[in-house]
């Protein structure tokens, strides 16, 4: 019952500085326009062609999109974008700096606010400089929606709604549907397809630019648990690099 | 009743070769790279700001609207693109060089072709090399609906059905919508909107890269007849280089 193909967008010039980035509209670096472009690569090399593609609001995702859809001849492809594919909101940890935060709070506090699945950071004021409040982007959001923090638990209760009514009548169609996006929306995603428990998703790392593939059966859970990632050696070693993300 | 706003993609690598492109799918030159993103800085300097956008299915419109939406901070707007916004299909003549053309046919001929509203030029076969058929993004065109040449008057009947369906409802809804395509299907829309005779429709040009604002009215005709350009000293320099294409 159609294909689902995960690409996590490249480093951000905020990746890059290591700051908390969230729903702050960071641009990709030019290593995250690479990967970007070598996920391209990796779809055409393996014959995946997707019909659709799905991204978030956030310019590091729709750049990671054009960007391989460029590589793999296919900017031609309709295209959705939804805030519910947006990164998880950091609240009042945006444009902080991770190896500050983690001296002034303690690793036991960063980790919680890093992974924990259901403790969101503090929430950010909404005239915070790092508050989307406000945004044009958002303007169709009701305040009450609008998130000025989240855990994971609460990307995927954002995300769920979208996965159901506009990914997953794609996929029954028998599509091929890219959905581009980040970190948390995806391990989100791929809690609910592969059944992961709120303890083990805290140690699931997705890695930048390698396009993760989902074979859905006739209920939409993966016939490949875990996916197949399109370039397996690079995922492995990108998933430990993740994994060292915020550590001095 | 909202606003529309129209940019044709920047120069291809074909437009600078001197040929004859229609739906051959050829990428923007550097210089149109170029000239998509002024395309953005100036919606951004005059506060024009789309809710919207829609492209052709080509990739040089698909570009100049990711660059210019880039520039403008926008790269987060609903999309939609349809092959009834591609440029006109140039028929036998697609991958032809138009100054060797012009050589070959005479003056007269080489119009004809060029600007005539209704001849449109030789059909292209289905197994020449720059013919689209079997190209996977007309996949749900029915053959008897895939153009193999097309004149302008063929443009605007394809171009039509979109504008009705899918451009004046959101005009109607007061967005601003922004339209990046070609010059042939910018002015079989720029006809329909000014009233343009099938005769005078031959000498009107559409400089590329600089947004063409119409205000419209509640029957969706212009307020500011013939459109106003973000720069209209650049539109009326380019407008003449158009004017020259092809020639020796």
């Amino acid at each position: 019952m159609g294909t689902l193909v995960l690409l996590r967008h490249g480093e951000s010039v905020w990746n890059a500085k290591g700051l908390f980035t969230g729903w702050v509209d960071v641009d990709l670096s030019a290593t995250g326009e690479e990967e970007a472009r070598r996920g391209g690569d990796l779809l055409k090399d393996a014959g995946v062609r997707p019909d659709v593609v799905h991204t978030s609001l956030l310019v590091r995702a729709i750049r990671t999109a054009n960007l391989a859809l460029e590589n793999a001849d296919l900017s031609w492809l309709p295209v959705e974008r939804s805030w519910r594919l947006n990164e998880r909101h950091y609240g009042a940890l945006q444009g902080k700096d991770k190896a500050q935060t983690r001296e002034e709070y303690g690793e036991d506090q960063f980790m919680i606010w890093r992974r924990s699945y259901d403790t969101p950071p503090p929430v950010i004021a909404d005239d915070d400089t790092y508050s989307q409040v406000g945004d044009r982007r958002y303007s169709q959001l009701p305040s009450e929606l609008m998130p000025r923090t989240e855990c994971l638990k609460d990307v995927l209760e954002r995300a769920l709604p979208y996965w159901y009514d506009s990914i997953v009548p794609e996929l029954a169609a028998g599509s091929t549907v890219l959905v581009v996006a980040h970190g948390n929306s995806l391990r989100a995603l791929v809690k609910h397809l592969d059944g992961v428990s709120d303890e083990e998703i805290a140690g699931l790392n997705i890695p930048t630019g390698i396009p993760l593939r989902y074979d859905l059966d006739d209920n939409f859970h993966p016939t490949n648990p875990g996916g197949t990632y399109l370039d397996p050696e690079a995922a492995k070693a990108a998933i430990q690099a993740v994994a060292n993300q915020g550590k001095k």
